[in-house]
């Protein structure tokens, strides 16, 4: 089981870090021991948008070999899609693995070829420009449409990291995660 | 108004990157504008309990000229209070700053002799070892003691966050910040 969390320069961290935690506590705490994670970016050291310098474990690499890949959001529309290096890499990924991405990250899914016809759903400031991507535009916290899994806002990437362990590993395993999260329900 | 963020070897991501995104919108938002923050550690580059590398903004600096400190958890009891560096280097900081922390950050307040007598609180799972530090231990989600305002678990972060950005700017930029993080009320 290979997860990949791609980070870019002008990512917000929270969007990253909300998913990240959950996801990486099937390994910490024991429940998918063959869990592999990476941080990939096309550099090796990004700047999120509130000016944290993060190390990329993989860079440029093959990203057609995860079962999983997690994109987070950045600051605006602009921000977002000027990145045509990080456009170019991430249109490489597999349509077997499952795509994942929080508040702008999914309209990085759009603009890199793979909402045609998608459901999905992104930070409510952002819905007008889902909306050149795919005509499925939803307000749903997290929409699941098999391959692509989108979610809202910037919190809402630990719903979705938690939606995430439960598909991986079952809600017995969630329950348990977002317990010590002291995630509140 | 300047706010340090405390990271350390072995802390985890999400109780940093939790509050970092709602305090850090106070500029980026244009609330407060002389709004100054810095990521603040004992060595240039540290690594999360997760494995991510992120770099200081500022190295073994004087935590005194700060108003507010921030101060992330770690994975468990003993890989916290291990690193007597860091100990050591926060027990200069000053007691008219206001030093707020999460999860396991509570321990580090209290092994740096910052508890005594007052009320706090921490993980669920580690209250038996904030017990060595204060009498006046609590489960609720965050504890404002004047000095001194501690949280819970990991995921309590964001309300901490949120909590200082009333304290910092008021209850309207607050609502203004948690509408914009999509948080969930």
């Amino acid at each position: 089981m290979k997860f990949a969390f791609i980070v870019y320069d002008g990512m917000t961290l929270l969007d990253f870090a909300g998913a990240y935690d959950p996801i990486t506590r099937l390994k910490s705490m024991g429940f998918v021991n063959d869990f592999v994670y990476d941080v990939c970016a096309t550099q090796k050291t990004v700047r999120t948008f509130e000016g944290l310098e993060i190390k990329a474990d993989k860079v440029n690499n093959a990203l057609n070999t995860y079962d999983y890949i997690f994109i987070p959001g950045g600051n605006g529309i602009a921000g977002l899609l000027k990145d045509t290096v990080l456009l170019n890499w991430i249109r490489n990924i597999s349509t077997n693995t499952i795509m994942t991405a929080v508040c702008g990250g999914a309209l990085l899914l759009g603009a890199a070829g793979f909402l045609k016809d998608k459901e999905a759903t992104t930070h409510p400031g952002l819905i007008q420009y889902l909306k050149n991507y795919t005509p499925k535009v939803s307000n749903a916290r997290i929409v699941d449409a098999g391959n692509i899994i989108t979610a809202r806002g910037v919190t809402s990437a630990i719903d979705l990291g938690l939606y995430l362990c439960e598909k991986i590993a079952g809600g017995e395993v969630r329950q348990k995660i977002q317990k010590q999260m002291d995630y509140q329900v």
